[in-house]
């Protein structure tokens, strides 16, 4: 599949969601589904969909609905998900445990292979996941296929271990450490912020306060 | 503070990326504070700083920068970071106990107050966070003042925990469980879904070859 021109951050971002709401209608046993129905379902416009949609090319003749099992495919091939993906994860802390412990991500495709920290006798991983010492970083990167590092550490120390991703030819960088971690060239990055998020909801709890005029 | 429209969610978004800007300058020492600084700090341009912080009204004067600790208070109260919120946590696995160790929190305004569960020998919380089983839920938000509720747990339970905090009245809801959760007209909400954030990553890590034409 090729695409004309970059797809915008609000259209990417809504990718993953058709794909969950595919899967979910999946299970539900349907075999075509409208833009209505996907757009009632995530709450936003038909229209809206068609056209996020259009972005990758045609998947469904107008007034017949989506085939169900080769949109959730195309939808599943547009999000890189027909791949496998080798990860690792810096920081044994709650964050970095629940991401290990998340048996479901393996059936997308993505195999947890470590986590690294500087303590790690209280880390708990699940059968097949490596727990090691960040010393040991660079090596296991080197002799093992790794495509995605997540970083659950500190703020003060995830600058540090990005770059150490970058170096090492990582080219994906999974951040939830409360800073940004910018992309370059060879490497793209999802900063997870939790904080923002909290603000954010906080920000929309006062903002009927703020928007009365 | 009154503002004439309602701000797109891009812009809300940002708010919590300069107010955490903002602080980081603060503790450097800084005092004025351009809007090329913030700019390059968070790697946006500098008339999209200018045109946001516009949103909300005049916090400078053209040439001069901003005053740090004035835009900043300026900032917090635009998140709504000048009052107290009280927030429980529904689901005491890996997230839930990350949110109700992450001791920061308190210094913005939040209280974790309690983390609820079916089953709860294992956890351990901080000093001063109650927990308890999910049938004590409504008791304990007629009890308290509860503002946010946060929801880790399964998808499965997360829809009914939703509408149980509705219904006790709780006005934010920080949902974690993989499905969506809609606002209504009392509730505002906010999903974060760690699935659809690898997914987007997933996405940016083809998007190279997808975007080749």
């Amino acid at each position: 599949m090729k695409i004309k021109k970059p797809i915008s951050d609000a259209v990417v971002r809504r990718m993953p969601r058709y794909y969950r709401c595919l899967k979910e209608l999946e299970r539900a046993g349907v075999k075509r589904v409208s833009s209505t129905t996907i757009s009632e379902i995530l709450n936003i416009t038909a229209s809206q969909v068609r056209q996020d949609f259009s972005n990758f090319g045609e998947f469904g003749q107008q007034g017949y609905g989506y085939d169900l099992v080769y949109l959730k495919a195309q939808i599943r091939a547009i999000l890189g998900l027909d791949k496998e993906y080798g990860v690792v994860i810096v920081g044994g802390g709650h964050i970095g445990l629940a991401l290990a412990n998340y048996e479901k991500y393996s059936r997308e495709g993505f195999r947890i292979l470590a986590v690294f920290d500087v303590k790690f006798d209280h880390i708990k991983a699940p059968r097949g996941v490596e727990i090691l010492h960040i010393d040991e970083f660079e090596k296991f990167v080197e002799e093992n296929k790794v495509d995605i590092c997540a970083i659950t550490t500190q703020k003060e120390t995830a600058l540090s271990i990005a770059e150490k991703a970058k170096e090492c030819g990582i080219s994906a960088i999974w951040n939830f450490a409360p800073i940004d971690i910018h992309e370059d060239d060879n490497t793209v990055v999802e900063n997870l912020n939790l904080n923002e998020s909290l603000f954010t909801l906080c920000y929309k709890l006062n903002a009927k306060e703020l928007e009365e005029v």
